[in-house]
């Protein structure tokens, strides 16, 4: 199943994707355009989503939105990639031992084609494709092997950076949360799609060059263990995202940036696509 | 203006604070217990909620909650007292020469007189006293010299620390957010009600021993400051809860934890205290 946000004459909606078929699903629980209040009042069992039905629209009547744009927490781990850490350790990076996790601030969500803005004081602007996860179920204290039973689906996400900001602090929380850097989408896809998150192949491409090209299985702290580790800590809620880390090939390892113009695209195996175009700052 | 959650009876509302009376005004905007909706309702113009009549209790009748629970952001500034930056230097901690910013997650928001629990993964359990301030409007790009017209108001903030996973990450973020790591009240005191939010006293006692005890003038980057270079990259929404650092006198300065059994009280100059206990996990 893929759930989607959609718009169609300026309202916006949750909404189910058959085929080319956008069902409304806003009316199930009020969820209205909450992607959040659509998976909490699943509550963990989302096949009761597959069987509602609601106004039917054409894929090609609606324009996409991201999927979700208000969970509680946008979690990110850095430096989760073999062949991205040896090139931070390459760049000078120090690449710590324990899983290193910051917070996209919510606000930075944008949707698949959404343009991302090229802030008017950086031009470090960089890209970083990545595999994400929204939470389905309200957890805590997840074992390793129970991991899989919150998660409500995957997508895609693009980590969007502006290095000058992020390497400014240790804390690099500014540099990854400019307004339009979340880029995410198309839609949230059901585990009962993806044989194994951890064999997908994930792409980036710059105008059509390919920047990014690896696979899932090469993360170093697996999916299970993030959500086990994170849930020591801190409750997980519906509708949060956790972005898993981006492979090696970003630009900052070459010092390319992007510029104004250029169209970014991140493609996951199974998951669909996000193309965003670079903009000025108005 | 004391702006509150409460209490009673089993539901949670949104109120107003005058004197020893406890106004609902959970009808307006049909905010219900939401902080955030109620601030969205008012548009920046919280004089309305001032005149707002609804249900009356009695303060000794309700039990106050959390102000406010869904803040879009929790945001903190690191090593921002000129004395507490000079005691982490003086642990070898070293201190940045820009904006430091972290994330509490907002599942870690707790009550005013609710329990903090250590957690069973450490004992390195301390406390930060800290003044917080809550934004009102919507805004970007914010001037320094319209900083403060976009703050709803201000509230106590106890920035509870596992200082083991907080040094464990250089992005200090699993440290900073163990559930019911994020006491905050009693109340949102709003601008009107004082008169230099950087001339405020600020103290913080564990079991009657005062541990810190400063003035808010101490701010290595003020609050302008922090909300100039905050909306530079991202927009502020209303809701969003910000904390402006603690002064000297952390536990981590002396390698003295808190233990289950203890009670953390702060106080700041005008905007009430709070107060909690520290209790095991279960």
């Amino acid at each position: 199943m893929r759930l989607i946000r959609f718009s169609h004459s300026g309202t916006t909606r949750v909404g189910r994707l058959d085929g080319d078929v956008v069902v409304d699903l806003s009316v199930f629980a009020d969820a209205g355009d909450s992607m959040r209040a659509l998976l909490d009042a699943a509550a963990g069992d989302l096949s009761v989503l597959a069987s509602v039905d609601g106004e039917h629209f054409a894929l090609s009547d609606v324009h996409l939105e991201a999927p979700i744009t208000d969970p509680q927490k946008f979690l990110a781990i850095g430096m989760n990639y073999e062949a991205h850490a040896d090139e931070a350790r390459a760049a000078g990076v120090p690449v710590p031992d324990s899983q290193l996790w910051f917070n996209k601030q919510v606000s930075c969500i944008s949707g698949p084609t959404d343009p991302i803005v090229m802030p008017a004081v950086s031009d470090m602007l960089d890209y970083e494709a990545e595999l994400g996860y929204v939470i389905g179920k309200t957890c805590r204290h997840v074992a390793r092997a129970d991991a899989f039973s919150v998660i409500a689906g995957y997508l895609v996400v693009n980590d969007v950076s502006v290095r000058d900001w992020q390497m400014r602090s240790q804390t690099m929380t500014l540099g990854k949360s400019f307004d339009t850097h979340g880029p995410i989408g198309p839609w949230i896809t059901t585990p009962d799609e993806i044989d194994d998150p951890e064999k997908l192949e994930i792409k980036l491409w710059v105008d059509g060059e390919i920047r990014q090209n690896a696979r899932t299985d090469d993360l170093i702290y697996k999916i299970a263990d993030q959500i086990a580790y994170l849930s020591t800590v801190m409750t997980l809620y519906p509708g949060d995202v956790i972005a898993t880390g981006t492979p090696s090939g970003v630009g900052a390892a070459t010092r390319t940036w992007l510029k104004k113009g250029q169209t970014v695209k991140v493609a996951i195996e199974g998951l669909g696509e996000i193309e965003n175009v670079i903009v000025g700052e108005e």
